[in-house]
């Protein structure tokens, strides 16, 4: 019999039905039980008569929470019922894959252990309702962002993760043994989606993932993450990438607030926001008189460039001042920057480049990208970098490369920023630490 | 001056526009210079008569083919020009990159270097149509699939790279230096996805990245490819997840066909053919028996399986019986299958698996998978693997795992397939292979 998801019950009453999914709840009573069942598409109680059956109602008392069931019976309307006024009265009870008792926690308990404790048990946290919609919601904002780049004649492209040589400085680099040789994970897509524009691709996006073997532990960095990126050619500057970036999120936040918003606000207590364009843009040389205004001091090592408690504070003075929660913190300093992002002809110490800051937290980085390949190698060299390991970067630029620029987001940190979520170990699928390999 | 993309000039007749793409061909006459200016969206003819700034025809005239430029000028209805009966009188050029000369090959010249000197340019190599149209196709064919599975009620997807454990065999496997210890990079999705039903994702979907630490050299491998898997829960067998496969690439095609086909057709000589459905089911045994009737002999190691010239001898048969492009292998021995694969319940010596056979190749493999954790246990035994590097996998079936199946299938293969090229290394973005880490 062919299964009716729980979400459509209502269109069956009176009639038999065969529903899929978890036993999330079991209320044993002297003579009935109540089970309460669970798919992806909501909660029904089904209720049994020990006496039709009591071989059966000895097996369902003996049932484990949390395991995999089919069921088949008959939907009643009941408006004693306080889940959606209907219940199935049970016929026949299979059980698919049977939970062991106890489970290592009740996903929908009364209280929740650690977040370490869950990551081993990954798969039962995900069950949740708030994880459930999470990541409902981030499919939803994955095909929002694709759609708007596919309305604006973007390429997808899937670029190597395995690299020959040690990009950029080397520096938060896994090593992979690849034959007989070294060879290493790449820390973006930055080099390929760059060799795209050589190629003449013009426009291309990727959504794929990115590692670095950066050794902390603190609520917004993974060593393994989903990077979300974009390169277009033929521009004038870096804020021909930000007018477009702030549109593209503009129309992923109304996707997700029409499809999703109501669900969000009820499960998650969060009013999705559509941004408004352009977003504020401030240059570091601003950032820094402001930051001096309200009194914030950055840690001295972090000449240059922001830390979490300046992006913070910046982020506040935005909201009082523009009363926006996304902001592009524009031109730093070549010093906090890649060789290879463009420099201001006028200013050749500040960089064509931005950090976009949502809700006080960074969540991507962008830039026109230096496609003069005499001035590409000299700033590399200027950066302490060696030519062979970057010769095939370099050679991208040698046979016609138009200007160009993109950034890199990551989606774990979107998310977080979209659901108010603190901890990025919350908002992505599995987890990767320094200490961190399992599950 | 905003860009006008060449495919558009038609509108432009009499107006002052600014096209920017490459220097495609230079004839420098006498009096005149013709210019071939491409961009993503086609060639336009640009016109320029030396006399009215012999600086610049003089610039022109040392101008490498393949340079990339910004040019201005007023476009002319000119019925003598065969490029569309238009062209650009050159009012002003801005060389955005010049190329160096001469260019490693020309992409656009009369013949082409081999396929492993065009990977060491594979820049320029992508500018050719073919690969531009190739590309274009695949960005359509991942959102055609997208969108079905979306129709369908999936849920994306992106699981870790770097695992823990060796997972299956250990076999073809690459080794990750992960801080003071050893990670691998995942040869599939499997693990986690087959999570994601355990977690009551229900049905997910995942393109990304998978690594095989192969040293073979065939015009079908590579270390390094774009996997396409999805994972569906409450199948009640392999079939459940044909019948979706079949419609599923049947959607693809269809779009790809009202997308892309005249386009196809004239640069590739290739029509798309929509497949009906149902796709031929033929079972290894069935296939063995035919095999043998067309006096196919299969290589003695393969016992069991089915070689790549036994793939073709059954299409060939498949396409001479049933007039089909397509066919699912099912049913294949446990002998040749991994430990994970459910087995038929009357013949526990064959699993309820598939491979999908289009044009003569093997672009998917895809199985019921064991969901019932003692039995799942002793096949792995079976397979003579320990327990301990995969507990974690079984971890995943003790609390309440559905039944469920799912594919895997290579993208560049099923582009391979679509457009009718022989070799994978001409179908993916960047080729990695034993003995290729470049670009």
């Amino acid at each position: 019999m062919e299964r009716t998801p729980i979400h459509r019950l209502r269109e069956f009453i009176g009639q038999k039905v065969t529903v899929q999914g978890w036993l999330q709840t079991l209320r044993d009573q002297k003579k009935m039980q109540f089970l309460i069942i669970r798919d992806r598409t909501g909660l029904v109680q089904v209720a049994f008569w020990k006496a039709n059956d009591p071989a059966l109602a000895e097996r369902i008392s003996t049932l484990g929470t949390e395991s995999a069931v089919t069921i088949t019976g008959t939907v009643i309307d009941n408006e004693i019922v306080k889940l959606n006024g209907l219940e199935i009265q049970l016929e026949s009870l299979e059980i698919v894959n049977a939970a062991e008792a106890p489970v290592p926690f009740e996903p929908f308990g009364d209280s929740l252990p650690s977040i370490d404790f869950r990551l081993d048990w990954r798969y039962l946290d995900l069950r949740r309702a708030e994880n459930l919609l999470l990541f409902t919601v981030q499919t939803t904002v994955e095909q929002a962002m694709r759609e708007y780049w596919l309305q604006h004649d973007f390429m997808e492209i899937h670029s190597p993760k395995i690299m020959g040589t040690p990009s950029e400085s080397g520096a938060e680099l896994f090593e992979v043994a690849y034959f007989e040789r070294k060879a290493y994970l790449a820390q973006s897509p930055q080099f390929y989606k760059q060799m795209a524009m050589a190629a003449g691709f013009e426009r291309v996006f990727e959504i794929g993932p990115v590692f670095r073997a950066d050794p902390s532990f603190t609520s917004r960095h993974m060593t393994e993450f989903t990077g979300v990126d974009m390169e277009m050619s033929w521009i004038d500057s870096h804020e021909d990438v930000m007018a477009f970036t702030e549109r593209w999120i503009q129309y992923v936040y109304q996707v997700v607030k029409d499809k999703h918003g109501d669900e969000i606000r009820e499960k998650l207590g969060v009013e999705i926001k559509v941004p408004t364009v352009p977003f504020p843009r401030i240059s570091m040389h601003d950032a820094y008189v402001v930051l001096k205004q309200v009194g914030y001091a950055l840690p001295p090592e972090k000449k240059g460039d922001l830390d979490p408690g300046g992006e913070r504070a910046m982020a506040d003075y935005v909201k009082k001042t523009y009363d926006h929660d996304f902001f592009f913190l524009i031109d730093w300093p070549i010093t906090v920057r890649p060789f290879y992002h463009m420099r201001h002809a006028d200013r050749p110490d500040l960089t064509k480049s931005f950090d976009l800051i949502a809700g006080g937290l960074e969540i991507a980085t962008g830039a026109q990208r230096e496609h003069r390949p005499d001035i590409l190698l000299q700033q590399a060299f200027e950066k302490g970098l060696h030519q062979e390991p970057i010769q095939f970067y370099l050679d991208f630029f040698r046979y016609g490369c138009p200007s160009h620029g993109g950034f890199g987001l990551g989606l774990s940190r979107f998310m977080m920023v979209m659901l108010g979520i603190n901890n990025i170990r919350e908002t992505v699928y599995i987890f990767r630490g320094p200490t961190r390999l399992n599950p």
